[in-house]
């Protein structure tokens, strides 16, 4: 496969990339991981779910946060990231336009250079199977399209609720358990960012010692 | 929230998790990516796939492949790997239930062990739009339940093909398209394996001097 | 596009199923609605759940149901109903294994001859935000695959509880709202089968003099 | 469950819908078919795949067919159609945000009023592998949270292309199975409705002499 010169958007940007990637990964021993919780609210709810997102990052030591709403996020802002939790209200079972136009314009430009970040998801939904588990994996799978590394969380917060593909609310974080969720998707988040960019296997959520399994 | 206890899944394994991970990434500065693919095959179109991204992954310096068909896999070769390639035919628009009753029954005892492990798919298919793609996001699902970071590939591998959500061939891999997708998906895992589980950031995809867009 | 003969398994089933169709459809003017409850069960779970569909369906008039666990259940029991509810616990977050190889092996000697039929989902997972919703759009998939419509439920049965892409439980059915989930499941799709199999809109819900929004 | 009253979306529409629906359903036995394809393009090759899917539902006798582009749509278009073909590009592994602005602005004042219709999903992505599969997956989840019975179409229009969740065209429509996929989706969508909405099994697929499998 001969390079696709002035065809390829991956091409156009190797050796600063590449630089950038290496001299990067390599001087960032002291820095501090960064994380994005970026989000979509209409009603508000998904906005507190977003902000325990937010704190549950924050409670990892050696974490900077970025709270950002998608109207005011820019795409600098998934440059700077380490990592991203990415939050939209459920609307008709997927993604809302407001969220995915983010998605589709603004971070357009960067495609593919953001690869390699690490990213999770959160929504906010009418009722318990109202489509919160598609608008995780649907937001998954943006992240994907992107070349982001995704996950899920295997830990229950209480007997019968977990996390298995992003923290996932109907309405608004109503109870002990809905604002676990959204904590423990943003340790998480903070937990792999880490282990696996940063280096730090001493915040590996195998290492921790609040509960995983209530 | 408290801890667990007996009905902790995490717990009863906290302490020597937390040593081992600690301790294996610190200790690992040297050694080989351990790579597996682990595959399904019932007309042989699976597994001609799965040889292709074996030998994606091989390419990769420093970088051990175990392939494996799924009734002769063991728990053991997901607790040995870094990375997964996991491939199924597409069976009626997803899993087959032989790859399926593997992660039902065979790997159940490891979960949650084995989180933090990359993960990707590969599936051929009856036909284009025949259900390749949902057959891998379904197999990304799966390893996300257990806690793996898993990814899709922005590259383009000729005009009009990639394989964003893992590698898909409608049938064998017929051109070289098809095969450039296969060894492409294994390439990338050992790449993300290197990077971010290893901590060699100069084999990172940012940094490769192959084509990545035709 | 010229008739694949013997290749085409449309074409070896095309006059008799046609004349069957033509026949069947015209001649059922007054015969019942035939609706399948098909599932798989480990823990009792999600038998709990399909004794609830079948009572659903149960209440619509003129409607007759057969409740099969997989393991019994025949191809024959596809052919014979206008619906199916299908029925599986999330087990790691798809189809079961056992509920997979009903439709890879049993069901397939009848691609695509039951195409035309109605059918929906239901699932019992490990707990809310565990995989509920993604296999019972996979279990859609699994149908549409076979040429079945497909359908979820807008219906809200209790405030923040509805199942529209299939019913889901967190364990067994627990409450009011649960049960009513599974119920409401089986009689739509009685209802569906009423009105567009059966000609007989005044079982459309449409009609339903039951509250619809709780 | 009692009625919800002034809380309750259905039941402020139940007399006057359950009236229409059964007289409506009753007094159309002499009407034509009416199918709405609906679609959004940037690039212009969803609209080309939209003016063959419109094609493939004028072939069907006594069936009318409205092209709608997404910016151009009405609420209304939806309240007279029998049946929607919906078509969207695949933006980073889902539908186009304009597209989804329809459903969740557009259209949302209809939320769940056009229950019981029937549709279908097609979409044009960057290269195979792209996302097509999704797209056409999370249209469908759209219309069944509305309350639509969804299809996928087990024929295969060539050795190694099908359409099992919806037509997919890597770019334009650019060959003759490209073409046949898209048309076979608009003429199933109008047989389906044809036999299911308007009660004539005469059009029924299965009684189609046409090859369904090449």
């Amino acid at each position: 496969m001969v390079s696709g010169g002035v065809s390829d958007p991956f091409a156009r940007r190797r050796t600063a990339a590449a630089d950038a990637a290496i001299i990067g990964l390599m001087a960032e021993a002291s820095r501090r991981a960064r994380i994005l919780v970026l989000y979509h609210s209409t009603s508000g709810n998904t906005k507190l779910m977003a902000d325990l997102v937010a704190a549950g990052a924050a409670s990892v030591p050696e974490t900077e946060v970025r709270l950002r709403e998608v109207a005011e996020a820019a795409a600098d802002d998934l440059v700077w990231c380490d990592g991203v939790a990415v939050g939209s209200p459920t609307c008709m079972g997927t993604i809302s336009w407001q969220m995915k136009r983010f998605w589709d314009e603004t971070a357009r430009p960067l495609w593919p250079t953001i690869e390699g970040k690490l990213g999770c998801a959160f929504s906010s939904c009418g009722g318990i199977a109202g489509g919160g588990e598609l608008t995780c994996l649907a937001l998954l799978a943006v992240l994907m399209n992107y070349g982001l590394l995704t996950f899920g969380i295997p830990d229950y917060v209480a007997p019968g609720r977990t996390l298995h593909y992003g923290a996932v609310c109907a309405g608004r974080p109503r109870d002990d358990a809905d604002r676990e969720a959204c904590q423990r998707l943003g340790r998480r988040l903070a937990e792999w960012v880490q282990t696996l960019i940063l280096g730090r296997p001493e915040h590996a959520p195998q290492a921790a010692t609040y509960s995983r399994c209530t």
